[in-house]
């Protein structure tokens, strides 16, 4: 055959000049993202934010007081940053107050002992609880205990957290933490106390959300720090009734009004698409919420914002969501995810940073099978800054993980979080555990990100069936 | 000259064979300090003691409950390592109580700060103190302030301290902790705070001795951890006023009986000859006391029980003082000169652990000048495990400071203190930050030392002239 058909010619014809034509497009794009790298790499606004962030606000639990200050930082600084739009959406939070906590063994060989109250444990009763210990290797380990064998008893569960680069420690160990009080309250136990779930060997206790069953009689719930776990460890050696005493002034007070907190860099031919980059703007109450989570605050804050300040607008709509009460159950992520209901459908892709300051190794996608190594190629511009290839079967963080089961594409822009678990729930979150060099690193990488999505023509639904 | 004189011909025999005789004896003490390395480094002793004092004992602050408990601890434990003689002498210790500690910043941004009294404050008064702080770069600065600039305000006293191995950057700080009080209160400040004397960036203050002078009105005095101060030095480039209110609940209660403990291994030939190797047994109260200074106590009690477990005794008299209240103003170590005044001339040599558990590095010196090479040639032996030889000017250690100036020679055995000051006078004083191994080199040469020093023939006396 020495000629084409017309027909099959044209479609040649259209598919080469397509080709071209997105191909020059993502050259565009990558230049774009490239500069993108450059600027956030030069500049210090992502440090600035969250120096900002832990200065002037602090500690700021959900429903606090400090929470409010929180919401109105947000709304200034994003002001101040000269996003398209800014504004906020009501969420309703539990209000928990930490009040006092106070522990020590008393048997046998008398010693103060370094806590904290799990996030939502009720308090002691007037006087505290004094009682031995039961000690567990793990949550599993407790939940095979016979029934009633902790009448009289505190549970003590003795899980020590791993050191992985993506975490992976706290997966293992943080079940005890949530789920141990119901636990231990099934069997019978007054109270349960936990080795931190930390990396650390710090004399500080590591504190997180804890919650309780209807029907189970609650509990206080307590963790003591690494070192306090090791000299129980040691005096259950020499004896195996260790009492010890436990004093918590904590207290649920009903609900408050905190807010989710948006900004938007408005989208040109697909304004009605959202990227989302999200992070939360809620922290424990001991450190100032450095890395947990205010660098995620800064990074997709300042990725935004390197982005407005391009010359060129993106083609979808890039939102910055600041989700309030992440700590206490995810609950700014929940309420978005029901205001924003009928909006998901436009929701191109969704990521949220919320893993500390540690640099971004890896992307990992949650996209239909057919677009993965597309994503994949588009991506392949963070090359540079040391980010490799993922698989598809990401969460995309806490408070956008209900989003996928709900059909919007999600993206983990996976952190070295070697150190993470050393600081996170404690007094220890400050803003010095930030290298100001790997923060830029994943403001870089979030607004390559953020850059590469609004302006792809991959379509990335529907997903693949969750394994 | 063919023939010798007869009397020339003896003096040389007498020689050789003084000589040969000498250096079989320099090669059997070589050859017994060789083999005490071997035993220290294969034996757990000294962590195993460390354990039980930190487990057993726990925090025993001077004329505490515990310090009670500690010396028990210590008379029990000597006696059933089976020395030669154990036993206890008084010492007068004052009592001070720490009570509560708090502090913020109340304006312009307020947050709590991680705070602790230092040693020997008084209590703020009854709903605490409130005022601006004024912030000095040393006690250098702080002592250059106009009379009367204070009034009405919080001195401030923001020195960073450096890491060097051994331990120099706390010399350059320590002086605003123990000396600030007064300065600031001569100025007419209401109260001082200090950046923690300490090289780490956890959320930890770090306590430690302070004084007041008579004449100067006392001021209640406290330290803030490093991430705080870093807090304040923040607000004050955004505000010049800001604000703390600090609240002490600390007490002096008068004076209490503790005791120096005391463990001997008895000499052969020279039995009344004393070599000294010391540690102290309070420790702050915050801490299990492990760095500070249990190490030292196990550094000293094993290398003294290897020896005693050999099967030749030394010549001198193994004399192991775990000293009182050395935290509070090396009350022991001056009660000990005091108590043994009339024994001093026969103390061979002292030298007191008080440094951490990290590896010995290098042996100085204070003896005579013309000892001082035989001295370096006697140690030679912990070449092997890492020790070269240092200077003429050791101080030996705290509670062995004042001996020299009563001609008591001294050696100051070299810890790596690279990290000491990331964990001394905190909550973070645990036996976690013990490496045995490195104990087990300190014990090793303690047990060295202590074998060549009590068979040694060198005349140490008389010291040279303090520079």
């Amino acid at each position: 055959m020495k000629t084409l058909p017309i027909v099959f010619a044209s479609a040649l014809l259209l598919a080469a000049t397509t080709s071209t034509s997105a191909q020059a497009t993502t050259d565009k794009n990558h230049e774009v993202a490239e500069t993108l790298a450059q600027k956030a790499q030069a500049s210090s606004l992502g440090f600035d934010i969250v120096e900002s962030l832990t200065v002037e606000v602090g500690p700021r639990l959900a429903g606090s007081a400090q929470d409010k200050v929180a919401v109105n930082w947000a709304m200034a600084k994003l002001t101040s940053l000269g996003f398209d739009k800014v504004y906020k959406e009501p969420v309703t939070v539990p209000v928990w107050h930490r009040g006092i906590a106070r522990a020590s063994i008393t048997s046998p060989f008398p010693q103060p002992m370094v806590v904290t109250a799990l996030g939502g444990s009720i308090a002691t009763p007037e006087g505290g609880i004094s009682a031995p210990v039961v000690r567990f290797d793990s949550l599993d380990a407790l939940n095979e205990a016979p029934a009633d064998s902790l009448k009289g008893k505190i549970a003590f569960i003795d899980a020590k957290t791993e050191r992985h680069r993506d975490g992976a420690g706290y997966g293992k160990t943080a079940g005890g933490r949530s789920r141990g009080a119901v636990a231990a309250s099934e069997k019978g136990a007054q109270a349960i106390i936990i080795r931190s779930i930390g990396t650390d060997h710090d004399r500080m206790a590591h504190t997180g959300m804890m919650r309780y069953n209807d029907g189970v009689e609650p509990i206080p719930a307590a963790a003591i720090s690494n070192p306090d776990a090791d000299l129980i460890n040691a005096m259950l050696k020499r004896d195996p009734s260790v009492v010890v005493s436990l004093e918590l002034g904590s207290e649920r007070r009903g609900e408050a009004t905190s807010y989710n907190v948006i900004a938007e860099v408005s989208g040109s031919s697909k304004a009605d698409e959202i990227v989302l980059i999200g992070a939360h703007l809620d922290s424990w109450d001991e450190g100032t919420g450095a890395i947990d989570d205010g660098a995620g605050v800064a990074i997709v804050t300042a990725a935004a914002k390197h982005i407005l300040d391009l010359p060129q607008k993106p083609a979808r709509t890039i939102r910055v969501v600041l989700y309030a009460a992440e700590e206490v159950g995810l609950v700014g992520g929940k309420a978005y995810a029901k205001a924003h209901e009928a909006e998901l459908a436009k929701h191109y892709i969704a990521a949220e940073s919320d893993f500390g300051a540690g640099r971004i190794y890896q992307i990992d996608w949650r996209v239909a099978d057919s677009a993965h190594q597309s994503m994949v190629a588009a991506m392949a511009v963070s090359q540079k800054l040391g980010v490799v290839a993922g698989n598809n079967k990401a969460s995309g963080g806490p408070d956008v993980s209900m989003l996928p089961a709900l059909g919007v594409p999600v993206a983990s822009l996976r952190q070295d979080g070697s150190d993470y678990f050393d600081y996170h729930h404690t007094p220890n979150d400050t803003l010095d555990k930030i290298d100001p060099e790997a923060l830029a690193q994943n403001v870089a990488v979030y607004a390559q990100f953020a850059w590469m999505m609004a302006n792809s023509d991959v379509a990335l639904r529907p997903l693949p069936a969750k394994e």
